[in-house]
């Protein structure tokens, strides 16, 4: 049993009823009930709550994070983006899902732009496993997960090295995306994984779910060493030279 | 519970009686005692053994497979260390403890040497944790292992750049050594552990005995999917140019 | 100037008419051409000559070796695959073309099966850049490389974690491949790049020759140290415990 | 012949002699002196000087830029640190040496806190290779240097996996710290190296003025594709489902 809370911006769930028709109760909801299949506990966090559902009480007691947004990535807190990179940095999991790779904790963590090509044009998307030993893709029967409308993501995807590549997508246009990809940052371990427009039922998807599920398990930390940091005292003697 | 096998050389401790005194039933004895405490399945093998113990169905049917050698590498018949070799590929897990370095299944997996520089010296021995959130860190509660004496290893280590670097040691003498590393080889997981020197009491030390029981975990790869190789039929329609 | 081999199977060339009307002096003569413009040595090997052309003269005074092979893998002797390999070890460069994924050097550096899916059907592929500031890159104007007809490799691509990952194949069918890796061994530098199959001018592309001339220049080690192995004395004064 | 900043903090040479009997001129001259000696043009900025001497003419003609800074971090300001990010990502190559690791540039780059044990007690640090086919260790003919006396830095070191590591230290005290390690950030390359305290005549020693001179040629990114990003039209035609 983890905790684990499920953030989404839901606001396209608000505004757009081609959203609210695939996910009525928000994407986070969808996600959630999924997870607690796992005997998680969950909680929701959105943007429009105080400080957007993300207080120190509730950060400090959660072992995974999901992250979901796009169109209001601006509105988050930078005070309340920067506390999530902490606590992420000080071994809490997070998973970041598709238009989330433009959220600020997910930029201030990988130090990078995050920047890609897209298109939405209701493409078919084949995400191909090229770590067939890695725990994410734990119970997948096939070599690929095919999705046969979502948004197109492409290369250049302007992130660090992943630690570890475990997807790379196909695209009926002709892109390609390292769209499964693993990343540790100080104690904490990072998923980024890239379906999930929200015009498209991709959460509903039992391939697609199987990986969260994993991802989840494999975010939480196993570290139990608390590093310490600062002037040291020396372990050995030595002369002074 | 995961199926284990020891592989153990088993030499040393027949004709050295230091090592005979440390280890009175054998270096693989402590260590499968050790991990029957995890209630995992133990079976051991070793070199006099006919096909050294590893006949196809004891292999086909083993999670992990943990391997000391160290004055009779050349013994070990190549058609069992090539077909060791397969079954990591396949998915078996392979512990590689200490000098077990230059044994022919890991030089087979590697591709290189594994060449290092060594010394016996009673020699202090520190071994530094470098990935905090990695598993086979997991219950460690100091940020490294002390051993009073050890055989020195140190660098250059020719080995592949690894997947994860895990530890690294620190020595009296003035080399340092990467002493904890993992590699993924086909649906594989391999680590390589460089303390446990035959004439010292290294794996009667719990933080050792932790390290290899977490590994033993890790190594099990939770990998379902079996890729196809070979001639493929297209997924997709195109036109012949 | 570096002082590069060629090593060509050269068998296609001589019984496959399509080949030889494509590449009508051989594969090796074509990419030994375009190297000329460099100003490296250009030295050509082929499989029929004594020692398939590789003495150890020859491959001792070698800077880079380019390996094409694709039906006669096998006819490669062993020794010499493995002489091959130990002048990688001790910083031979290594470029590994197309079906050459499956020849003896490669395999034994990479320890894997090096297995893969793959199809002739005249398809179109295209090698997006993932590393935009990897050497191999320079000079090129475009995000990717496109093949109008090519035969097709897919994942799973059974290597271990390339070092560095520089390109990824989007192809027609629908397939992905990891199509441009670096790989150190030793003191060597090993470059994989997957397009080139024989019936196809894919040689006398200006942008695939581009980054075999890269290649080259990146495959010469820079190295100048040689690590010293076995036993070593003390760098430090310790007392005996 | 590349363009070269110098970046100093300047401010111990001024207060303490015993930084100015080593560098009477600054440690900023004492490195571009030596780096000078290869032909490039070097540029000096500092801490005190108008946006800290780093405008945006001077950073958009840089290829390579060298950080040196300990006491003041905090004084510089956010928006430069954000632009020479910026630049980094755009292309910049980014040398940061010593206590430079708590930089903002460099913090903002790595996404981790980037903290690390430490000493001062005029201790001994060998600098291990452990990758010795790279072109940051190409001159050196020893497998380590030797620094008579230095402050130490422990592991663990926050700090996001290394594409590579290239130097491993040894410390006298009974540490170990992964003492020069690279980095891709968009299309930057980033050095991190770990001599340099202020009160050593460390930048004095010619093997860690090669590491330097090596590490400027390599810093400099030989990219020369501009990845695009945003909204893609397809490069294929596909049939709207």
């Amino acid at each position: 049993m983890l905790k684990v809370i499920v953030w989404n911006e839901n606001r396209h769930e608000k505004v757009n009823p081609e959203v609210s028709a695939i996910y009525p109760n928000g994407i986070h909801t969808t996600i959630a009930d999924f997870l607690k299949e796992e005997g998680h506990q969950l909680t929701i966090a959105t943007l429009d709550e105080e400080d957007h559902g993300l207080t120190d009480k509730v950060l400090k007691e959660t072992d995974v994070l999901i992250w979901w947004g796009h169109k209001a990535h601006d509105e988050v807190k930078d005070h309340i983006a920067e506390k999530v990179k902490e606590h992420v940095l000080d071994g809490m999991g997070l998973i970041v899902l598709h238009s989330a790779h433009f959220s600020k904790p997910f930029i201030k963590l990988m130090g990078t732009t995050c920047d890609l090509k897209w298109r939405k044009a209701d493409e078919k998307e084949r995400l191909w496993v090229v770590d067939p030993s890695h725990p994410i893709t734990e119970g997948l029967e096939k070599e690929y997960i095919e999705l046969n409308k979502e948004e197109m993501y492409g290369e250049y995807f302007d992130i660090p090295k992943p630690d570890e590549l475990i997807f790379i997508s196909w695209f009926e246009g002709g892109e390609v995306f390292r769209s499964g990809a693993t990343f540790k940052r100080g104690k904490g371990r990072i998923f980024y994984f890239r379906p999930g427009h929200e015009t498209y039922p991709t959460y509903n998807n039992k391939e697609i779910q199987q990986v969260i599920k994993n991802a989840v398990k494999w975010a939480k930390s196993p570290g139990t060493l608390t590093p310490m940091f600062g002037k040291s005292q020396p372990l050995e003697n030595f002369k002074s030279k």
